[in-house]
């Protein structure tokens, strides 16, 4: 049975995340439901990253397996014909047999994007964290640096996992005129991880914290209090990394 | 009585256009209701341009004439806080004596995207119409210039008018990647003629119409029922001139 292997954009403003829930509008709901159409079987899809509701793809993978009797040209305008004009499939590929797209990622890149005015555009709010007033970017850069290690992130997760560790290999801010974005690539992300790290980035921008306080953050080996969790719309996974 | 000079932004896409109408959700109405709670009393807000249901606007500019005991920041705050996330207050200015947005304007400026690709990204899809086969750009250039001239512009308008002349004095196409962007300026708009003048352009651009067609249409001064109207989210407010 041929295994395909989907790359995925999405606004995610009007959907539950990723994760099929029931009686919800999710990006895996929508997508099997559109299979179950196109094959009239049951598929599961299963997701590299399973982003958060609110969440936005440019770079989403996923696989299935299936005998479809479509080709992969069929396939793509099949899909994105059953599919909400604000979920699109990018391409749809063959893949190497025994392909997974959330187990063989060698890595994920992640950005959140800041907009560091009071003057936001309407065309933009469905993709920024808005921040009025002026954050130090300087030391969001310094912080940012902070979070290239390989270690326990359980301080940066709402839940705590057996294995907490993960490795953040590209943390940093850039700023592009009003906008202060984030890009993070790890091999792996705890749950609300890139949300919690933003939080932590935003106070130490508008000076309630030092960023050396990440340091001490990554010795508590727990969530504090003090770091809230950034909203979903800011953040969008942009790319996910494989070996071949 | 100070007059008020606002410039607006919006994504139109889940508004019933700017006018004001019963149970509906359209711009003036938000914005009218926005000035009655700061105000507590009601505040007629005209706008230049009566954008279409779904249409969008970077400049919309809108005036109102009251007696408020806010300074112009105060009520750009105010404002911007009352109103949804994707309506946006520009600017607030005081307005000379006697200042009307509508009639006073001098020319007003819109653009209308089109995405010509099968691809397309979940984050366009509010603000262009796709078209999935290539456009004959060239030709649709060609026809977009025959455009600028002062005449009846009946055969482009949903409907007849006692006076339906109009001056277009820029009319172009450009391409920029996959997007093809249609920049019209006119002294004056009659209703849905962007877009039908943008469908007439998409005929051409399928092949379907010559260039030269645009020449007759004018003459029979009807609308034509071979053109109909492209849909409007690929449109935009883009700016009011005025002469001061």
């Amino acid at each position: 049975m041929p295994t395909y292997k989907l790359t995925l954009a999405y606004d995610g403003t009007d959907y539950h995340g990723w994760q099929r829930q029931p009686a919800k509008r999710t990006i895996q709901g929508l997508l099997e439901e559109a299979l179950a159409k196109i094959s009239r079987k049951k598929i599961a899809v299963i997701g590299a990253g399973r982003t958060d509701a609110g969440a936005h793809a440019q770079g989403q993978v996923a696989h299935f397996s299936a005998d479809l009797s479509l080709g992969l040209d069929e396939l793509f305008r099949a899909l994105n014909s059953l599919l909400p004009f604000d979920i699109r499939v990018v391409s749809v590929e063959e893949a190497e047999p025994g392909f997974q797209a959330r187990k063989m990622a060698i890595s994920k890149i992640y950005q959140y994007r800041i907009y560091n005015s009071p003057h936001l555009s309407p065309f933009l709010v469905r993709y920024v964290l808005q921040w009025e007033t002026p954050l130090d970017v300087e030391k969001m850069i310094e912080g940012a640096s902070l979070f290239i290690r390989e270690a326990d992130f359980s301080a940066f997760s709402s839940n705590r996992l057996l294995h907490p560790v993960r490795k953040v290999i590209r943390s940093e801010i850039k700023k592009k005129g009003d906008e202060i974005i984030y890009t993070v690539e790890a091999n792996g992300f705890l749950r609300y991880m890139v949300r919690t790290m933003v939080a932590a980035l935003l106070e130490i921008g508008k000076g309630k914290m030092k960023p050396e306080k990440i340091e001490e953050l990554f010795q508590h080996k727990r969530r504090s209090a003090l770091i809230p969790t950034a909203p979903a719309r800011g953040l969008c996974l942009v790319e996910v990394k494989y070996s071949f």
